[in-house]
């Protein structure tokens, strides 16, 4: 599924934003890189390196950033999920794991953008996963759980007021959410004025909000198996519609899918993510440089698959090594599930050219070639992936879950001074929500 | 080997800084935790929590946290040892893994304290492993490789001018090194006219500089083996002896072992040694109060050991439960080898009381009791209280070694504002070393 490969960088670099008289309230921009622990950061930075040059290449992250923030949720077990990660950094409460800006008694908390609704700002969201996935969803939504995904859908689809949503701009994947057996709230929303987009083309040519632009019927594919600017462009979007208007904006953009590649400890996967969010962040700054009461901060929920850079005692992370592989584990599994072990060989040279695997290696990945159960046969060939992608990169995994370590704080603009060093992750949603008044 | 056990808080506490009339150069207090990556400042944060107020309890590195830091070494592995990573902290450039303080040509590069020397001001190190060890050999003396400690003893205890050396303070462990069967240094140097200690109870009636304190014949015990305040105490000493001076000092302080409990995957032994630089921290901060012209700067040379707080994908980290752990995994594996296995239950009871493992953890721990030969039975005891204690504590580990994720930047004091963000670790040497003048 190629969705995107169609966007040139100069689709959205051209853009213009349009300068508007400056306002007293400063427009927020919230970003956060779902899973992206330091560690990301590192591995971004040396996988993008450019190696003729001195020195290591710069990147967008460098100047940013301002501190760290502790994740834990509201019990004892320190480690987060993303929903509880994405209630604190929207209401600045603490919950439980899976909770949808609900407190621990099940109580709906007010959310960042609920507050700057209620103050008659611009709400909107840009997203890689489903719109109502967990981080999304609990800016826009209450829920015990996040996994009730239909129920989101259904809260994000519900008018607030007259001709009104809980936003104005909501971009990402999750059509079959939205078009379901049971329900058709594209038609329902279509009725109601609300402009909505399902293919990437058409998003340019949009002129009015509300929109809903859903590109994909679950999470968009992986940047590294379609289109590293996906983000940046639908970005560059929301933030052309939402300038537009003579009011300020608060803005969530979430690189969803670095957590998804840290789940499936498919570092190739993660570290082009980053580059995605990156290429999000040259367009923020863009943006932030003809609109300078805005304020930009940039975090995370939590770290996702312990990654780290150096395994079983050598001294060493293979960067260049990781750049040679295009394609996700995930789509690597389904092709070779589909293909005779004959050919697999071919296939995996072609994915992964350059990279010399050693004998050992080699049978390790094609041994699951022999296995006749499908499911048993997908997960040998996936796990056979994980094990020698990292073992030849360098890679260490401890998890396929989340770990408890801070994360970064990275922020600009108006006020971002404050948030400085060590923090609570709770304290940049108060921080926030204190500057819509 | 309890070595300092009698230290009460108040020995330190109450020591008198003396306030100097203001100079113009500040003081420099650099301190390196070695080995420790933002996920130890996580991992000690949980652990010494308390969990009876609301909230996270402060600690030491919250006000300080200004960015991170990029270790790589001068070759394409991307991950240092502590050798290039102190010669880049200490001479601002970059070298091959092992220098000490000399460049990829193996030519000697200026230090810090080299250049503070120069311009006359005192120096002085505080550490927890040998002095001749890499962090303060490659702020001290010049070799083409860590390994050789008797050239760097010997360089440490050669005179660099009339009755001169290159330190003022010198305090760590080590004695071995100075002397040996064949040069007994001490000698030497009491007759040259330094202050040599082996005793730290003698330490604070020292008056005299240069002092040289021994208190180890090589590192000092694991603060969880003996007192977290050694580091602290010897701080509070080093900074009464360099701020009677009517001069500006530079003082390296080193938390060596937070790597060294890293390297061994020991997580209770890592969390100790981070509330051993905590306690550290506060002495500095102290006396920061006291004398505002000085500049402290804390960060790491590398992370060790890949430690994650969460692993096997359970959404979890057992901070208490690190707290039941009063041993190195060291000590207990040296106890349990002299020991009949017919004790060994009761022994890891006493050392891990409350921890309840189960039992296939029990039989784990009790299996290499049967292992005839010495050496497999030592490292079978080894790994398998790393593997129970990572297990029921939740910790994560990829290596024995280093890793090459960027590490924390602290700082306070005149200019530390500029240290900001991301950075290289060489422009920390850098900013330093342009305050010396």
């Amino acid at each position: 599924m190629r969705l995107t490969r169609w966007i040139s960088a100069a689709a959205f670099a051209a853009a213009s934003f349009g300068v508007v008289a400056e306002q007293s309230a400063p427009n927020i921009i919230y970003i956060v890189g779902d899973g992206m622990g330091f560690e990301y950061i590192s591995a971004y930075r040396y996988a993008y390196d450019d190696p003729n040059q001195p020195g290591l290449s710069a990147t967008e992250f460098d100047d940013l950033l301002r501190g760290s923030a502790t994740t834990y949720p509201d019990d004892d077990t320190l480690v987060t999920d993303s929903a509880a990660g994405a209630t604190a950094l929207s209401t600045g409460t603490k919950s439980y794991n899976g909770a949808i800006a609900v407190d621990s008694q099940h109580q709906p908390l007010q959310t960042l953008m609920q507050k700057a609704r209620n103050h008659g700002w611009s709400t909107g969201a840009v997203v890689t996963s489903q719109v109502n996935h967990a981080t999304p969803a609990a800016f826009f939504t209450h829920n015990v759980s996040r996994r009730n995904y239909d129920a989101i859908a259904d809260e994000m689809a519900t008018q607030t007021g007259e001709n009104q949503w809980s936003f104005d701009v909501m971009l990402g994947g999750g059509l079959s959410y939205f078009k379901r057996n049971d329900k058709d709230w594209i038609s329902v929303l279509q009725n109601q004025g609300m402009t909505v987009v399902t293919d990437f083309a058409d998003l340019t040519r949009v002129q009015q909000t509300p929109v809903l632009g859903l590109f994909a019927p679950v999470g968009l594919p992986h940047a590294i198996d379609d289109d590293v600017n996906r983000l940046a462009y639908m970005t560059s979007n929301a933030l052309r519609l939402l300038s537009a208007k003579d009011k300020p904006f608060a803005l969530l953009i979430e690189g969803s899918q670095i957590d998804w590649c840290g789940h499936a400890n498919d570092i190739a996967c993660a570290v082009r993510e980053m580059d995605s969010l990156n290429r999000t962040l040259r367009v923020v700054r863009e943006f932030r440089q003809q609109h300078p009461n805005t304020i930009v901060v940039v975090t995370a929920d939590h770290s996702t698959g312990g990654l780290t850079l150096g395994r079983d005692g050598e001294y060493a992370w293979f960067a260049q090594r990781v750049m040679k592989i295009n394609a996700s584990i995930e789509v690597m599994t389904a092709d070779l599930l589909g293909m005779p072990g004959t050919e697999w060989k071919t296939y995996l040279q072609k994915q992964m050219p350059g990279l010399a695997f050693t004998a050992e290696q080699w049978q390790q990945l094609l041994a699951p070639a022999g296995i006749k159960d499908v499911k048993a046969r997908k997960a040998a060939i996936s796990d056979a992936l994980v094990a020698v992608t990292a073992d030849v990169t360098g890679t260490g995994w401890t998890t396929h879950g989340h770990t408890g370590v801070d994360v970064p704080v990275l922020a600009a603009g108006p006020t971002s001074e404050q948030l400085q060093g060590y923090m609570n992750n709770t304290d940049i949603a108060h921080h926030l929500c204190a500057l819509i008044r």
